[in-house]
């Protein structure tokens, strides 16, 4: 009997009993003694497989057994893989080449090649980029430290481009303009080129499509020139000089941008000077930079400069020609041959938005984006005339007098927006990219003819296989625009709001999902700050009070509710498995963080009721895993300091981080805490009410100060550190909730007032005095009236009524006085 | 024609095209207005799987879209997921029950339920302790962090033992006997009680096998008792009484552990208070969390100790007798029947070690294991009767005087050592478990009979899927014993070695390979500490000089040869996955770590010798990954505070780490000192003793623990930061120069008194009195001495001192009595 493998083994399984036995007696009839430890190794084999109560099977074994006792040795049972019955989710994401979310598979490994797109740094960054780039570093971290990816993070810097040399020029000219020869222009010189500029102004807006600029074009120029001018000229007329001075100033202001395009206009070709152009976009980029470190996202690995690209810019542009999918013009510009390239069939134009290309192109709006996405200074007709096809587009672009320019073989030029991406991205990635990344409003064209120039370049269909396209954001319901007057840069959001609040926003939306930054929304950011926070605190003073890292104080047993919670909690971590898996789901695992606060609290809530201690281990572990998620999302920092820490290695021991505030200050705060405590019981016993005072004034006023919350609850103070603002907030909002309660009492003590000093007024004065007075006219003895203010008499239901009221206060009256109480 | 799926449209790939032609052909002939945009769909997925230049089909396809261009729009190509030609290593992981690396699969999605044995808790921890909960540390690290599993770990702590009532017996009659009645023990009762002890001992020398212990009574017997037997003869001999006392406190000293094993033999039955035992088990368990910390093993899910778990065990042991596989024998025991195990053929006794079992057990170490594991106390020849089979082992055992017991339905008994482990891991994790682990020498038979025990109470095959055993420690090549003088507890290591040093020495061997503990071993993980830390010394200067985080400062160019290292990079960090997934090969990652460091140093010496800057972000990128490792394997603290950091985010947001200690708590104890003096003041006030002694003991004992001196100053209190070891050595000096002061008080104050009283003295007493009298032989009438001690007449001039000093007595006696103060 050959020696059995595995799988044969394994086949046993399936046999009946009868059979097995058949097998065995026969392998005892033929057994020799060279092969009785294998056969006995298949026996024990059997025997397991079977799985069966088979007493025949084990007299069987025992048989062989006792063939040769000292040479055969028991052998190990076989061994087989656990089955897991759970399906385990794999990550998903959402792709835009197919519309769905679909496995993600990189190329290579465990590796990742991935490019987003840079900003154009032409203006300071907007909340518009926020969304792009906090989401999509959101979603890299996610790559990384929780799926394990190892990630090459390329991003690109558009520093030549059409909006930055007109920027550039625009700004340049202007100051120059107001600073011309260190005096400021005249009066009669402003008015003249300020109408000047309002009429080449006019000309632009009626050929302006976009209503948003329309607007704000038409408010501009019927409302701010139009009241500078006028009060220039009431100035000029009554020769008031402050007054001229003052209204030419305001008008320069006001007409600062079409003056600007004015200027370009008229002396932008005369600016030859590069460094213009890259000032601009040095400090733009810079600016840039500064954003995402104060928004906490990740530096990129790699960055790429178009303005460090250009030779390579150059060859991949040859190439593209030399393949057969680009022309060079007349005017020395080169554009893409759509047509050329559409035409081989393995390519495919605008694999993105199919439907933006063809017989049948989407509308109106399409076409805008083509068009300008050629850039403001390369729309114009003898541009279009020089293409084959109004789908073509440049790639390398002639430059005119007042734009930078590099040497080419078709003279002097500059690249086109489009294949920046593709030959940076080659240059670092090479022809296969696992994930490309960037905002909505760059699929069609950018990104499909990204798509185009590289499979056009490598004349291979296969370049990247995922794109991702970040949501797009809104202000409030609308759309950010500078003429609706809610357009908000990084910065601005960033006095509003910390960065921990705005990446807790952006969480609570999924990156493909339409992102309304709003003070409602905010809101709701700020409410999960703070229960996470709470949570926080509550669970470290739990911990500084029973446990003891270096001790085994803190470990209690794990009763049933102890267990179960560590069932629910083990279930919640596996549901934010699926929700990460599930293209990146944020907005459920926040839910889930917040489900976890609820079973902590409730379970703390219980235990306080019970009168006994948490298990402050599990609360521990709950909110190390919270904290866990939230320094993986970026919205705690990770301290990512390179290298072994500089403090002893026995502070290190416990932990403790040197850059934790609180690990240092806490050992005191308790000291504080506990004799303030001691003292508080002490000076109660003996009623010392200066000492009460003290203890109050340190928890209400003093520590608040220092970021410091006490709170004083029945077994024991919990010291809770905070941030100062918050505790500063809680004051105020402790004050306002004190004074509006005291107004509350004051009213309700007013009006007791007045019904007890109405009780005091003699019958016969109280149709007489306030707001009763003016009702009447005449009264008769008594004081009861007769007549109304308007003069006529009272009827005599009314009569009746008043006397009834004169009665009962009568009543009352008697009963003051006869108390000796009525004035 | 009907709608293709996609697995039909894949089929089109393998065709030829003229086949693909003849489709289209018919198709058009066949079309329908309805299924035209259908029809489109599956062309541009031909043309796509075509995936060869293919004009006729373009043509047909356009043929189509011409039918009804307003109805047919584009669509997306269809998207395929990307084939990834490496083979992704998972992690297989070495399994005892298999003895090979095995895929590792949990039960239930990605938790893992991991069982460890932790220690008994009778003596300090030692580095053999170390190389099991330190490895297992880095297993349960790598799992978390590396691979992402959901684990839940669970320890025991062994603090009902044999071991434990033994040592907890013997310390506490060696402590009464020396502190017997307030008086040390006579020589003569020293003498016969360590006679009696060594006789004892040498009976029980005869039988010990293990051959260190052997050689330790050895060495003891024929020299240290011996030689303080002999001093003490020799000293008697003398009646040198000093001698006898310190020969009679050698001899103690010496006889220290014969005595106590006497102690115990004679008293030890006498003990009843379940406390002796109690304090020494939580003594060491909480020297073993303290160690632990210290070596920055992470802390433990859940933590069971068997004293918490007796019901429980009981319960166990029940329903093991009621499935048939247990019996109790007539003395109060219960063993577990191994052979009615064995007799169930879906059972399997000892499945880590089988040889261990059956009629061939391996010699006589296994049998020595077998009958140590029941424990020092149990080890008796009733106990071997009791048993159905020598294999059979107690799953509770009978308590005898002096050892504490529980209730049971078998009467007054303890659990024994196996049962344990069975329960508390059932306990947390139900009936299927993951991951058991411990040390090597566990494997047989505790390891084995754990198993039997929870097969046994579910009856049922399937406990434990993976057993992981840590390999041995050696040190400096020989086995780890207190004969051999190289017994070296985690307390001794760490004087020596950091914990991070001994770490690195454990991760450059891999957890199941011996670990030898040298100076040699721990040299080379020096050097490694050593070479890492100047590399990341090295670029951490780059990135202060050439980066700006919150700029674009320090993002070059990447030329070819950083190109290069990211390539390499990324191979690296495929290796050091597929050495983690090896059965977490922690050796090669150290290796890998290296060779990383190699090739940034490399690249340094080459940009320097260039004289150009290297790419700073590329050097953070591997230094930032190394230490991502080492924290990852707890070289590095990994900062796991839970919840927001304090300060504010903008310090959180350039990574700054706040200033010195001091300014950072200063203002707190600022705040503690201010409402401190308030309260004391006011307490002053009120005469309240008890703020004023709280004060106090704020000063003098709690601050100066925390490094702060308070100095109560006449103007305020001064609040002083120092270090906290200073602080001591002040109060310690402080406390020293307040005792000299009072010496030198006393001694004054006995130096009046003693002028005093001689004063009292009546002036013919004066010269026979004290020191004075020996001074004479003769006086006269008034008491004025005439002869000298010697006999000789006293000189006049010596004659006239005496009348002199008999005067001013005389005068001074005269005062004395008329003030009535004499006697």
């Amino acid at each position: 009997m050959p020696h059995l493998k595995h799988d044969e083994i394994m086949r046993f399984g399936s046999q009946s009993k009868s059979y097995l036995h058949q097998i065995v007696a026969d392998a005892i009839k033929k057994v020799t003694t060279s092969s009785r430890s294998a056969l006995f190794k298949q026996f024990a084999a059997l025997r397991f497989l079977s799985s069966t109560d088979s007493p025949q099977l084990s007299k069987s074994l025992r048989m062989v057994q006792n063939l040769q006792p000292v040479a055969v040795k028991r052998i190990q049972k076989p061994w087989q893989v656990p089955q897991n019955s759970t399906t385990l989710p794999q990550l998903k994401i959402y792709n835009s080449l197919s519309r769905q979310k679909e496995l993600f598979v990189p190329n290579e490994g465990r590796r990742v090649k991935w490019y987003i797109c840079g900003p154009t740094v032409y203006d300071s960054s907007h909340m518009g980029h926020a969304r792009s780039y906090l989401s999509l570093d959101i979603l890299r971290r996610v790559f990384i430290d929780y799926f394990g990816y190892d990630v090459q993070f390329i991003m690109n810097i558009t520093d030549i481009d059409d909006k930055i040399i007109k920027r550039a020029r625009q700004r340049y000219l202007l100051t120059s303009y107001l600073d011309e020869s260190k005096e400021a222009p005249s009066v009669e010189k402003v008015i003249t080129d300020v109408l000047a500029a309002l009429e080449l102004f006019r000309f632009k807006y009626n050929d302006e499509l976009d209503p948003d600029k329309k607007k704000m074009y038409e408010v501009f120029d019927s409302q701010g020139a139009k009241k500078c001018a006028d009060d220039l000229e009431k100035s000029m007329i009554a020769k008031d000089q402050s007054g001229i001075e003052s209204a030419k100033g305001r008008l320069l202001n006001e007409a600062r941008d079409v003056l600007s395009e004015w200027l370009d206009a008229t002396h932008g070709k005369e600016i030859r000077d590069h460094s213009v152009f890259d000032q601009l976009a040095k400090t733009y980029e810079n600016e840039f930079f500064a954003d995402m470190a104060r928004l906490h996202v990740l530096p990129v690995d790699v960055l790429t400069r178009v303005s460090e690209y250009v030779p390579e810019v150059i060859k991949y542009v040859e190439r593209i020609i030399s393949n057969g999918y680009a022309y060079a013009s007349a005017d020395g510009s080169v554009y893409f041959d759509t047509k050329a390239f559409e035409a081989n069939p393995k390519h495919y134009y605008a694999k993105l938005v199919p439907e933006a290309y063809g017989t049948e192109v989407d509308g109106e709006a399409m076409l805008k984006n083509m068009r300008e996405s050629e850039g403001e200074l390369s729309m114009g007709t003898d541009r279009l005339q020089a293409k084959r096809s109004p789908n073509d587009f440049a790639l390398w672009k002639t430059s005119k007098d007042g734009e930078p320019f590099w040497d080419s073989p078709w003279g002097k030029g500059r690249p086109g927006w489009h294949i920046e991406c593709s030959v940076m991205s080659s240059a670092i990635t090479g022809s296969k990219l696992d994930i490309h990344a960037g905002g909505f409003d760059l699929k069609f064209p950018h990104h499909d003819n990204e798509i185009a120039q590289v499979e056009a370049h490598y004349d291979d269909p296969h370049w990247v296989n995922y794109f991702l396209h970040c949501g797009t954001l809104r202000i409030a319901g609308m759309k950010m625009s500078k003429s609706l007057k809610n357009f908000i840069t990084i910065r601005q959001a960033l006095t509003q709001y910390t960065a921990r609040q705005l990446r807790l926003l952006f969480l609570m939306h999924n990156w493909t999902d339409v992102l309304d930054y709003s003070p409602s929304t905010m809101e709701r950011a700020l409410q999960f700050e703070k229960m996470t926070n709470e949570f926080f605190l509550v669970v470290k003073d739990y911990l500084r009070r029973h446990y003891k890292p270096d001790s085994s104080q803190g470990y209690q047993k794990y009763q049933a509710r102890e267990l179960q919670l560590m069932e629910d909690f083990s279930k919640l971590k596996a549901d934010v498995h699926d929700a990460l898996c599930d293209s990146v789901d944020t907005r459920t695992v926040v839910e889930k963080i917040r489900e976890l606060i609820w079973l902590g609290n409730a379970y703390i809530a219980e235990k306080e009721k019970e009168g006994t201690v948490p298990n402050c281990l599990l609360l521990r572990n709950f909110a190390s895993y919270i904290t866990w998620l939230l320094k993986m999302f970026g919205a705690i920092p990770q301290h990512q300091e390179i290298g072994f820490p500089v403090d002893s290695d026995d502070a290190a021991s416990c932990g403790i981080a040197s850059t934790s505030k609180e690990t240092v200050v806490m050992p005191y705060l308790t000291a504080l805490a506990e004799f303030r405590e001691k003292v508080r019981n002490i000076a109660k016993e003996h009623k010392i009410v200066g000492i009460l005072e003290e203890c109050d004034r340190l928890r209400d006023e003093v520590l608040p100060e220092l970021g410091v919350r006490l709170e004083d609850r029945s077994a024991q103070t919990c010291v809770k550190l905070v941030d100062r603002d918050t505790l500063r907030r809680e004051a105020e909002q402790k004050a306002a909730a004190e004074k509006a309660k005291q107004a509350e009492k004051d009213r309700k003590a007013k009006e007791k007032a007045d019904k007890e000093a109405a009780k005091r007024v003699p019958p016969t004065e109280m149709f007489k005095k306030g707001d009763e007075a003016a009702k009447y006219s005449k009264y008769d003895e008594k004081g009861i009236p007769t007549h109304l203010a308007s003069g006529d008499e009272v009827t005599k239901s009314q009569r009746k009524k008043l006397e009834k009221m004169w009665e009962a206060q009568n009543k009352s009256y008697q009963q003051l006085t006869a108390n000796g109480v009525a004035k």
